[in-house]
């Protein structure tokens, strides 16, 4: 027999990173609730038609394809479609119903705007949703890339209001304060902005091509960029151009006053600012003045590759060398893929596996977290057995977290076992004590040894919290 | 475009849906914790080799494998060897990990075996975990059977003791206590037991047929179990001395009695009831006096074809027509399958899908799940909505769950809103209220309507839950 395995890219979540896993979900979804979002969670398995065609060419191949069930029961044309198509799958990607139906979940967007269309005459808009749920890609798993993974995600649809970005702002400010992640930055910006910056750069169909080189700023730098801007057909006029926009500095407010007068021309860039104002007023009626993160736009800030198509945002800290933690935005079209038109919608994703990393790496976590149990009765057996098992039941109606050693095993392995589980207290049921009808309570930091009555003990461990 | 749809046998869980699940599930988990068992959560893909031969044949069946990624970049042997490996497939049932590594957790029992044996360094045994998390079987879907479902399992790994039946049963009456589940039964049995009876009815090498025909006692009752006795080759003899045996009737104490004195030439029954004694025993000592479900000894009970060989027990309601909700016994050697010999485990299992319709029938699931968000502010536009939005953060801060509506839509749009998602509050924000420097507090249920300061307001919400 061979030793088992799982597969590379999955992780097994032991108990005590269940436990700090837990304590950043709750901690969101409180955040969540408490700004009118509502759960929703969606089947691990999708139809494959549902997900093919949304994540673009190199998408499509990092969906994980389950195999139809039964094939060996298939006979004559069906069995024939199913070799013929296998053939095909063996010389191009190829979908073929015959054989693949479903397949995982690849990100909760594409779900939740299934989910939506698939509603729409039940849900109550705008439909504010949030969902926690992993995710599955058949990428190649490296330090920081799993093929399992969670996302995080918060969404409006069926509104077009500026609030709702000021309120997703909001969101992230109150839980990366909650979660006293240090130096956070949100920055901000607008894709039509982005455009309008193409515009008056004389390059108003390249837009995108100037999104997809400005999101490398931060890997390549300038001259990078500009090398891919020139790659992608931009004039060197072009080129000093988006230079001269992407190093306006100043304020907020200084940033978006420049960037008036240098779009004048161009009515969606002028568009963009107002957005950008708006939300930003908004936010500013909005903020809790105990939250230390700072909100700061940046024109250069793209968001890649996607379906974004006005106010866009961003979430890094500085406290630690890690890419971005969160980011989002706005989209105009989203349940258009699946024929429900004109709902717009916009949302942030949270990070947590990087979250989980950073907040690991300063040491963030409560220290209540790894003590699972409170107390351990040591079990010696026979009478003290019985005694002991006296005081189980009565502990964890004082709420106190208690098991008993199940085994009258030696003293040692039990104390073992105890220092391994990271046990607060230690109580101890022998002779002495069950002819004194007390229990001897152990502190297992300071080895501090007390006699003392069952509702003593209870006492003592919850004044000790 | 078609319609979207998702997979047979799949379900989305809206919000509503959700929140009760996770009542359910916190319920669980918190009482859990109390007895020292600690989370655990595993991939949900697993390699297929883990999986293969662990449910029986037709297990193996249902088992949804996964695709591997890029077929058609492969090249020369690699890709005949897929070829060749795919008409296999079409032939018989038949795993090629050159075309499908890996596949989808069907049930939580394998995963935790694999689990402990490769952390079994670092673990402290005995091991206590829980793991509610989703499995995938291609099953055909009907009412009340899903091929995503979950499972949520307790189990012990590592000590012989019966304590820990005892503490299970604990934790099995504490949690439908805490639901108010009414009428709940758990039987109690013990494999050894059935293996003596096997032996005293003269059919010792017959016992898996046995205990097979018994599990169908509910359903098919005792004539059409005598019949499948007769088929796998039981005497009448052997019949008529089974009969006689499962009939027994009584307190536990009777039966056990009555059963000791039947099985007194068989050495495994004997061990059997001296088992159940001592569980019975100890639960006797750790049972609250408030729980009203009931512990009855049941040596028909048989829990089917699996790998329990020691206490095996199974629950039940009353209350509605539905199966066993819940079920688990002691198995000797499970992580044996992966190389690791002699460690005994004890678990329960709560068959939550179930538990869910039952609290759903019952209506037993707490009136506050319903109740997403306590209030809505109405959105009146300009000066209004920025009057109105000075309300929110305030309100959420003294813990009151609390929204704007987004846009300054038609006040009906909005307050059809506020209804439809079930909103206990709404506060108006007009220009009477903006001139008082007040809000209108309105209670959805009662049409009821306040001119408020906003502390009275929190304070008359609070007051009113």
């Amino acid at each position: 027999m061979s030793k088992p395995s799982i597969p590379q890219g999955t992780r097994d979540f032991s108990p005590e990173v269940v436990r700090k896993r837990q304590y950043m979900l709750n901690l969101l979804k409180g955040i969540f609730e408490q700004y009118g979002f509502q759960p929703l969670e969606t089947p691990a398995m999708e139809n494959l038609v549902t997900l093919t065609g949304k994540y673009g060419e190199e998408g499509d191949k990092l969906i994980f394809k389950i195999l139809n069930n039964g094939l060996h029961e298939l006979k004559d044309a069906k069995r024939e479609k199913v070799a013929e198509d296998w053939n095909k799958m063996l010389e191009k990607p190829f979908s073929s119903p015959a054989i693949t139906e479903r397949a995982l979940r690849y990100d909760l967007t594409i779900p939740f705007a299934r989910f939506v269309v698939m509603n729409q005459n039940e849900l109550a808009f705008p439909f504010r949703r949030y969902q926690m749920q992993p995710v599955w890609r058949a990428d190649r798993p490296q330090r920081g890339r799993y093929r399992e993974f969670w996302q995080c995600d918060a969404d409006v649809v069926g509104s077009t209001s500026l609030i709702n970005e000021a309120e997703l702002l909001c969101i992230y400010q109150a839980a990366f304060h909650a979660m006293k992640l240090p130096q956070v930055t949100i920055k901000i910006n607008s894709r039509k902005l982005l455009a309008g910056l193409a515009e008056v750069s004389g390059n108003a169909a390249l837009m995108m091509d100037i999104t997809i080189a400005l999101d490398k700023l931060d890997k390549i730098g300038w001259d990078g960029v500009a090398k891919e801007l020139e790659q992608r057909g931009i004039s060197a006029d072009g080129i000093s151009s988006i230079r001269e926009i992407i190093s306006v500095t100043g304020t907020n407010e200084e940033q978006l006053a420049a960037l008036e007068a240098i779009m004048s021309g161009s009515a969606i860039g002028l568009q963009g600012i107002e957005e950008l104002r708006k939300t930003l007023a908004y936010h500013q009626s909005l903020v809790n003045t105990a939250w230390d993160s700072t909100i700061e736009v940046d024109i250069s800030l793209a968001r890649g590759l996607n379906y974004y198509t006005g106010v866009i945002v961003e979430v890094t800290t500085s406290a630690v060398s890690m890419g971005s933690i969160g980011g989002g935005g706005r989209y105009d079209d989203l349940t258009g893929l699946f024929g429900l038109k004109g709902l717009s919608g916009v949302g942030v994703s949270f990070g947590i596996d990087r979250i989980y990393d950073v907040l690991e790496e300063l040491q963030l976590f409560p220290a209540a977290l790894s003590v699972a149990t409170q107390v351990m009765i040591v079990n010696f057996g026979g009478e003290n057995e019985a005694y002991a098992l006296r005081a189980l039941q009565p502990l964890r109606q004082a709420g106190v977290t208690a098991e008993i050693y199940p085994d009258a095993a030696k003293f040692d392995k039990q104390m073992k076992y105890a220092n391994k589980r990271n046990i607060s207290y230690v109580l101890i049921a022998g002779d002495d004590e069950r002819a004194a009808n007390k229990y001897s309570l152990k502190n297992f930091t300071t080895g501090e040894q007390q006699l003392l009555s069952l509702e003593e003990c209870m006492a003592h461990i919850s004044s000790q919290g």
